[in-house]
């Protein structure tokens, strides 16, 4: 079969790969339809990671299913899925809590898994043309047959549900104010969550008009850091009141005012964001962080940086009585709730799609993405 | 009335002080019977704040309602209350949902009010022979009459809500496993909360002896960090696995191995115990932190720690999904349930006073407490 | 002052009536600009409860502060407020854990007070020109001054945030299914809520053409259960299957199919909206239930439901492990949420408003209320 | 294999059956070291219930590994394991959320599953030698090797989860006072954990004498309804208060007071114990009902309970504002953390086992156990 391959820093190649098997009674095989590209697949591909050549990306993977297990209860071929980007087993302690995207049991000696990713695991990548897909029954979520809502669906296997998971964390509720940090595809889609789950207002902090102008039209009030410090901009909007709850769906790649689109590490403040989550939030609120930050980064900007050491205004955030909740999505937790408002026509995710392209055109998708060329935010390959 | 009144750095002098008075229609009138000496006090008495001489100590009060305001509807002279640390109104957005640890009415332009300390408010302390309350249907929780577990319904006003509040911010649950960092009086009640909470094994975490033999004594595993890392103690015990949840009861004065039992600004390390909780818990897991941490310290280590900025290691924070919680205890969220299990016999958290003095001894008790001398571990004054 | 005055059965008239005094420090005096009728005053209008002449009507009241009591700390004559409908206290146990509908305070020996209500209190009503406000600290909800979506906020006294509290007892989160039960004033202002909470589907049950209506211009899907029995007309549509949750907002006055819009005792079975709850969710489901049942009906159609002692599918609601709740709105729960999402334009509720008229003409707009005619569904009283 | 066989209405044998295989992938056979006969086993014992001859009973089961299926994962021969009663897939909606009580794959149509119980699907019973236990990695709870704490290890598999579950429901919390209704094996296991959850006060109510004698061993309050009415023997304890939460652990077979101890059906108030939880408890306070209520019921008293309908005073829960949860333990959301209760030595549920017998002696065991003579009270069978 044809898959996306990582050649090495800034390259990646379609090349032919051996055909995923059956290796266990409770996997599946799914032809993939549609597989995006993540933000998070550019840290491999920029070099910044420890991911070795040879890797075949993709952890965004929606398909119908090819060949079933002998021990798979619930699918046959032709049912239509999309897969959480973690890989779960379903029966470990944290599985069973609810917390998938720490499962013990796929990636020994680590708590979580995922598809086509460095250190998640021993589990090929989707952006190719099938995929191998363990305790099938847990994992596959079923869709509606047909292609109906292929690109909001795509949106489930990641970003909706991380996006999501950071207005959950905060636990941001009907009435609430929100702060959402960040408006790349994941930030969009909390401000969106927020949103959903029934917000009064929703402020949307980023610095590239695009961006700030997708936030606009769903509904966020957009806030360009560029123009001035965020919180002194929401704070004077709410006549010196803070918000309820605050995002960081940026992470540790946080860039200065001022820098370029496409940041780089000489503009990277990597605790800015979480301090200023910490600032703009009133007494007794709550801090969601789905952005990711690591205990180890090599291109970090100084010794503390690179060991994931961030100085943080503790005293403040414990003078106001905050709590935070972090870490990676438990997409199963949400998308089954995030697929039924697609099919009643109540969220469409697939507005922050910016590119459907052949799975061939991978490289150069790559390439434009990772500059943020040609309007490239959020890419779909369709192998 | 006679009154403890700071006098400057390392002194305190019972003094004669104006009788408070009924200033608004809700306000009652206290004669105090008891009021602890909380370690929070000699913060101040060490010179370590802002607070300047004159002011009447005491946040942890217990007495006897001696004059009531026209105003207010279910006391009267002859009742026996304790009072939360924190003053509250009842009303404001924060109360209403709680967080009476953060009321925006008491002290205003800041979120929390208490008696007898520096920037809490106008509210004179209890270490006196009487005490102003205000809002007094709201904050005076009732008590049987007679002098019955006076020291265990003394340890109501603070310590022993702060301690609960410990667990009950890491949500320690029946049949899970959690590690109490310190073994002062707040860590040995957070240690007992997590117990009356259900949880299965408790570990300890102290270099004090006769801290930990207390520990020992209500059913914790103790642990003392001078005898090696912590965690890694923890570890080893559970066979390599970490516990659930963690809680900081120690703050940021918290020290290195082998420092000196009273502590000292030379042994200080802020970071320590935050750091070591994010170590202990394993993925999913929950950190509790009632310990102090403050946004302007003038003693602090460096100038980091002197504006409460601290290094954490949030990579690993957020690699293993935490959620953590912080702040001032919402001492009526807790009080009058755990007033309830003092008198159904099932909590006695007046196992940890060492020492109870009549008013006028306050000088020597905060001499000795400060030094750790002659056993001084928690002081409860006799006015 | 003028007020509406329950001269008996079927009649109120308009009458001079002394004008409320401050008589607590804690009091208030509102001048009224609005004050709605409810579909429950129709309880004691009709004769059905043990109201005896002479009390002013009115719970749903919204107005201008006039005069303030001495201890009153956060308002102001000519600050603008809605009260809930609920009178509480804000100190007695029930109040601080949130249940204000249940103040034990307020209405000694009873948990539960409320203004122009038979058994609720000795508090007046407000469909007069002015309103004593008890504990006005905590009952009067601020709102921003003006007359700017008067009516919109006239409905948080009682009926946004009782439906609302529907959707809470029974949970529903995003992207679940809902059957609300009801397309009343209270139905309608529940399938609103549901819809806010992020609900992907919601059927609303009724057999009033024009509150059907109005529940499909609100996004909901209109069930008429004239046309056949709802359960089956919503497990039709969703394939078999049933919903997540379901909200009964009828209450023990609930109809028989085929009855007419006004109903009548004749057409009461007041056991068949709980019932059908029972049937219409999943296993493992939740039942929200703010729809009045009375533990003493003089007017209902047995014995059984004379006592208020109904017979409930008790075997298949544990057969299906489902959770139940019930009980009186607390209002202050949710009424700055809702208030935030008015003036953020996120929330409309005044859509279910069919007429204002002035205070005068209250006698002809009971009648048409009554009779549910001319349209008569919500009426504001305009002092 | 040697196991208990159903042969109709107070009649058990043992018989030889063929011995158990895998089948599926995911199944593992459980050589049984023990297999406790439970209250609702004597459901079908007595005839009551739908079961035809041939069923080989027992869904409390505990033993060691034997063989395991191709697609097992973390088990391996010679692993102690203690089983829930309920069988559950691990991926269905309901499982996913924790509501393994009503999976909905385990037996079609239904949502709910049991190893030999009627109608819970095709799964044989565990009082034999050997037991199939299908998706293994899910249903099986580890346990340390040996025979330390066999039978606490076995009160895992259902009565301490359901005793613990009833405690759950009512959210009995620290400090919180209970009163549960029923001092049978559940009652007792509820009455208990609400005190492993830090209740202040709890009430046991039953009326055979040596129920009520463990139950005060255990720390609760007896209180014998057979000597008055027990919600006013429980308010009269409390100077008139009632408790804040109350637990079913009796169900549909509830007694009237002056019945005999085995009960009889001459005797049944099938909603007794309900009508007096709602009487028993505050306003705002909840209900756990884990005792058993059935949709139908061959021999209930009158025509309306045989179809599980039952007179409840459902204006006066709504009056109170109460809310309840029902049903069937999901016995995985609690068992790791029971057990671990166990092995910290925190809890010993084995307190109320009775006696210890061969297998063989099964139907001696059932008929004395029926009778509830020579103290039979809670059986264990050894295979």
């Amino acid at each position: 079969m044809k898959a996306v391959v990582y050649k090495g820093p800034f390259s990646v190649a379609v090349e032919n790969a051996p055909d995923p098997e059956i290796k266990h009674p409770n996997d599946v095989i799914v032809r993939i339809t549609s597989s995006c590209i993540c933000g998070s697949d550019l840290h491999m591909y920029e070099g910044r990671t420890a991911a070795e050549p040879g890797i075949i990306f993709g952890h965004e993977n929606l398909g119908v299913v090819q060949e079933i297990g002998s021990a798979v209860k619930t699918l046959k071929p032709g049912d239509r899925v999309v897969l959480p980007f973690n890989v779960a087993c379903g029966f470990c302690k944290n599985c069973q809590r609810g917390f998938t995207g720490f499962c013990t049991t796929v990636n020994p000696g680590f708590a979580g898994g995922a598809y086509g990713y460095v250190a998640m695991g021993p589990w090929r990548g989707g952006q190719a043309e099938y995929l191998q897909v363990p305790f099938a029954d847990f994992n596959c979520l079923p869709l509606p047959p047909g292609e109906d809502h292929e690109a909001d669906f795509a949106m489930l296997a990641d970003i909706f549900p991380t996006g999501y998971h950071g207005a959950a964390l905060a636990d941001v509720s009907p009435g609430e104010s929100a702060a959402v940090f960040g408006a790349g595809p994941v930030g969009l889609m909390a401000a969106y969550s927020c949103l959903i789950r029934g917000a009064a207002e929703v402020y949307s902090i980023d610095h590239v008009p695009e961006r700030l102008d997708k936030a606009a039209e769903i509904g966020a009030t957009p806030i360009n850091f560029d123009q001035g410090d965020p919180v002194q901009q929401i704070k004077e909007r709410r006549k010196g009141d803070g918000v309820d709850k605050a995002i960081d769906a940026v992470g540790y790649q946080a860039c200065a005012p001022g820098s370029s689109a496409a940041g780089g590490e000489q503009d990277e403040v990597p605790n800015i964001v979480l301090n200023q989550l910490i600032e703009v939030v009133n007494a007794a609120g709550a801090l969601g962080i789905p952005g990711l930050y690591v205990p180890a980064d090599p291109g970090g900007v100084d010794e503390n940086a690179k060991r994931g050491a961030l100085s943080i205004n503790f005293g403040k955030l414990f003078e106001k009585g905050l709590r935070l909740a972090t870490g990676q999505c438990n997409v199963k937790l949400y998308n089954a709730y995030l697929r039924d408002l697609i099919i009643a026509g109540k969220a469409s995710p697939s507005f922050v799609v910016s590119h459907q392209v052949p799975l061939d055109e991978a490289p150069s998708a790559y390439d434009k993405f990772d500059k943020r060329i040609e309007g490239y935010t959020k890419v779909i390959l369709k192998p």
